[in-house]
């Protein structure tokens, strides 16, 4: 059960309020999650690391010197919004760039990824990482696509001791891929989380039994078995973690290894300890030395039963990171120069601080055409809404149509917003992506909030616009969307109709025929959309009724194509 | 739920080594519990820390350079036992003398207080703090006969911090007892642990309930009643507390205070930070200021689900103590110098190196004759044993008679030993003490090892031994049961026979006599124990049952003026 809470909607906010409050000296709350409360050095590479709530001490725990310089912090186990990321980010950027670090979750993909459009059409270099310890969610040559768990920690305690150590972002990303390339976790559980205010867990293991591989909000493990001992819990974790243990090398992996034994909630310190006498003992016979190990609650989930054991396998670079110090809420090593002792930082960036940049004449006309297309996006939407939602409710959970008319209302709004303002094309579309994403909520608004960024990318706000910029910014949305969705054609989102939208759009379109040949991409888009009837959904929102999805196209790709055939006839 | 356990019996222990693998540069295993791994200044004086296993980071935890010395680590949820005590303390204990820090508990109270007279028989100088936070267990005028509960981490981190600084015993001992009479903490709990390889909790609150003020094994508390918002918990717990804040002065506290929040296991860190931003709102409006909160898992109960709120009304003296550099497994503050950094460790004392100090054949004669005793207190007891399980079965638990043939047995038998390697009547007695504790484990039995103890510092292993000395011994026994058991005359336990039988034998005994006294005060003994079946019972083993130990006897009271009945016939 989780006991302590107020508004229910509001218990992430709250606790990040407590946090701050408990932690003046370390961390400092700003619009979407907390920085540190410390200034830091000029130039100096931010790292910006986060999630969803509930999973303290990541990931806010971990801002301050020699780790994280911020932390977006989404709801209970919900993605922080791309505005939270930027707000952040924002906040934390010193001039030397950002690294944005997060598990890999589909949805803390698409938010820190949509983010990081917007970071970058500011001119803010932006790196992702995406950690991808857990083993049991993906085979060994494809780890990097796999879950992120406890290996949060390490990856991003050695990208920050890099930082620290004067690396700059080119050198921090590099660390924390190879961190996050040498890092294995394996965990159980036992029984789910209950969050604020439910009346139930989200999920149960048969009493007496434990989810081999379950993640740490319920997703899918390997199997079901009986709880065994504490030893043969570690037996089982430890031979799991090293069945991808690398070669060792001179130079490089010498059988020295971070351990981690992380606790989800309910399983308690001196259970911890009882798993890590045996898994110290396993290691030793391994011929593998633990280095630093650390063992209690790292990467929480709730009140959730159940741990898991992660290895880094460490060279002497990572060794190094890995033992430098470091001073935050919940992570502390070494004497190093305390966040206390640092000067305080007293400016802080504000969402609503931001001017809108003076635009040209030109660029606010064509600022003003982009606002009439948003207007008849949402027309558009309003009309399609029902039908939408009802293919949706066959195989998902019949919010697409709702999903896109408030999310093209609420980007057509802001774009009458930011005209009146006087804006220019870039800023309009910039404004309109933000409005659309926090507006619609879910995968699709955040798909499409960012290809709107995306698009504003191709213009500026002086500029005006040519057939060519038209069609260059549709192709950098349906990027964006490529590129943030993850999807293949084939996987039922989309993707399948945008796709090939894109391909058409390519060979259509010769310099000047912008209209036409959106046109002529739109009836191939709608094909491809129709065709996606066939096809058996494996990714996004028919994913979990995969079968019952066949016959029915996807509501997504159905979409894409509608508005695409009308921007075409809006620009004949 | 507890899930991860090898041996149920072996729980804790387990736990102890695997914190040890786990934070080798912070602690080393020793008979018992836990010492610093690092080199300590010769005359430091010792801060051993202790309790039952299940609330860590209490005790273990908080072991290392500006905290805790030694923590002794008992069964879960249970003292640690004299011995155990005793071992953690020799092994702590570096010239400077030792303070046992514990929450006050009868069972600590007990086992501590036996291992401090063992010390202090071997010319120790030993202080006894007893941390005594709980708000709802005793009025304001008794605080320090309430029990301890998250208090122990302030009081402890404090008196750490003097050592540290330099502080010698006295000092040491003033601020532990000055941080303790400024600590207040109050706490609720919505559900009991689950003991190892226990097939339900300890207790549970009724659903939807929270006991307010419910002690972390169970003990009563103040109420039950419907679960609140986190504010209206937080605001109950503010005022309760608040209500003992002390007069502001001039040099004295002046609104500044170290503010706790902990939970007990499954009340989770972003609940405790909801809890702790409503904490700090009231204590602002209330004139107080947070000084290095913390706020977290602190004291546990396993798996126990509740919250206490603590808070420690500081000076500048504590204050500087409260935020002095600290470097243990759980607790980190500040930039000092690093455990890994100190030298390491090498040599440590065991049970079992502890060679028999040469003896007089005087002494050895005497302690011949005091094997003769405990030969004759073993068969006395193996023939009362049914009879005292009987009386004890009626209001007690009914293991009295099982705990005092044990015990006796097992004393028997240690002072043979000991004989046999040459010991004098000191050290003969001391063994013998310590194994009739270890066998009988227990109340009485820690109370009868104890006094064996006592008895023995009276003697030495030179001198041989004069009527005078019998009955010297004697008195030092009672005095010790009188002292660590707490009870009084009245109180329906061992002391309602114990205590006139000292009068008596003061009274009697002329100088050469001591046989005819003893049999005179063992027949007064035996009235006053007759005596007790008028009583109800409030403390002790029949403290739970009290009504219905009216009309029997207290069979602690029954044995104790048998053996000295025996005692007094077998001297004639």
């Amino acid at each position: 059960m989780t006991y302590l809470f107020n508004d229910p909607a509001a218990f992430a906010a709250d606790a990040v309020q407590g946090l701050a409050l408990s932690h003046p000296d370390h961390v400092a709350v700003v619009h979407g999650g907390v920085v540190r409360a410390t200034e830091t050095p000029a130039g100096q590479p931010a790292l910006v690391i986060g999630g969803g709530s509930g999973h303290y001490p990541a990931f806010a725990g971990w801002v301050g010197p020699g780790m994280g310089h911020g932390a977006p912090c989404g709801n209970v186990f919900a993605s922080p919004s791309a505005s939270q990321v930027y707000s952040v980010a924002r906040n934390a950027e010193n001039g030397g760039g950002v690294i944005l670090g997060f598990g890999n979750y589909a949805g803390d993909v698409l938010h820190f990824g949509a983010a990081a459009e917007k970071l970058r059409a500011e001119g803010i270099d932006v790196r992702i990482i995406k950690v991808s310890d857990d083993i049991v969610s993906n085979t060994p040559e494809n780890h990097r696509d796999r879950r992120g768990i406890a290996g949060d920690l390490p990856v991003f305690k050695i990208a920050g001791a890099a930082i620290e150590a004067g690396a700059d972002l080119d050198e921090a990303e590099r660390l924390a891929w190879k961190a996050n390339d040498a890092t294995r976790s394996f965990g159980v559980a036992f029984d789910g989380p209950t969050l604020p205010g439910a009346a139930g867990a989200l999920f149960h293991v048969p009493e007496g039994q434990m989810g081999v591989g379950l993640g740490i909000h319920g997703e899918p493990g390997v199997r079901d078995e009986p709880i065994g001992t504490a030893d043969e819990i570690a037996t089982m974790l430890v031979e799991g973690v090293l069945a991808e243990q690398p070669e060792r090398t001179e130079g490089g992996y010498q059988g020295r290894a971070a351990v981690l034994v992380n606790g989800l909630g309910t399983v308690k310190h001196e259970e911890l300890f009882v798993v890590y006498a045996k898994v110290a003992e396993l290691l030793e016979t391994a011929g593998i030395t633990p280095v630093r190990p650390e063992v209690g609650e790292l990467v929480t989930s709730l009140d959730m039963a159940g741990l898991s054991l992660t290895l880094v396998f460490l060279d002497e670079e990572l060794e190094q990171h890995w033992l430098a110090p470091v001073d935050t809420p919940a992570l502390h090593r070494g004497a190093m120069t305390g966040a206390a002792e640092r000067p305080r930082r007293t400016v802080f960036w504000e969402a609503g601080a931001d001017e809108i940049p003076v635009a040209s004449s030109e660029s606010r006309e064509v600022a003003g055409k982009v606002a009439g297309v948003l207007d008849l996006f949402a027309g558009v939407c309003a009309r399609e809404e029902a039908e939408l939602g009802r293919i949706d409710a066959i195989a998902g959970d019949g919010d697409h149509g709702q999903g896109m008319a408030y999310g093209s209302k609420g980007a057509a709004a802001a774009a009458r917003q930011a005209l009146e303002d006087g804006a220019g094309a870039r800023t309009l579309l910039v404004r309109a992506g933000e409005a659309w994403s926090e507006s619609a909520g879910g995968t699709s608004g955040a798909l499409w909030g960012a290809a709107l960024i995306a698009a504003g990318a191709v213009y500026d706000d002086q500029a005006g616009a040519e057939a060519r910029t038209v069609v260059d910014a549709v192709d950098a949305g349906i990027d964006a969307i490529q590129r943030l969705g993850g999807a293949q054609v084939g996987d039922k989102t989309m993707v399948d109709a945008a796709a090939p939208f894109r391909e058409e759009l390519a060979k259509a379109f010769t310099g000047a025929n912008a209209a036409e040949a959106i046109l002529q991409a739109a009836e191939v888009a709608r094909e491809a959309a129709d065709a996606t009837a066939e096809i058996t959904a494996t990714l996004g929102r028919a994913r979990v009724l995969g079968e019952k999805s066949v016959g029915t196209p996807d509501p997504g790709a159905i979409s894409f194509s509608i508005l695409m055939r009308e921007l075409g006839r809006h620009l004949s």
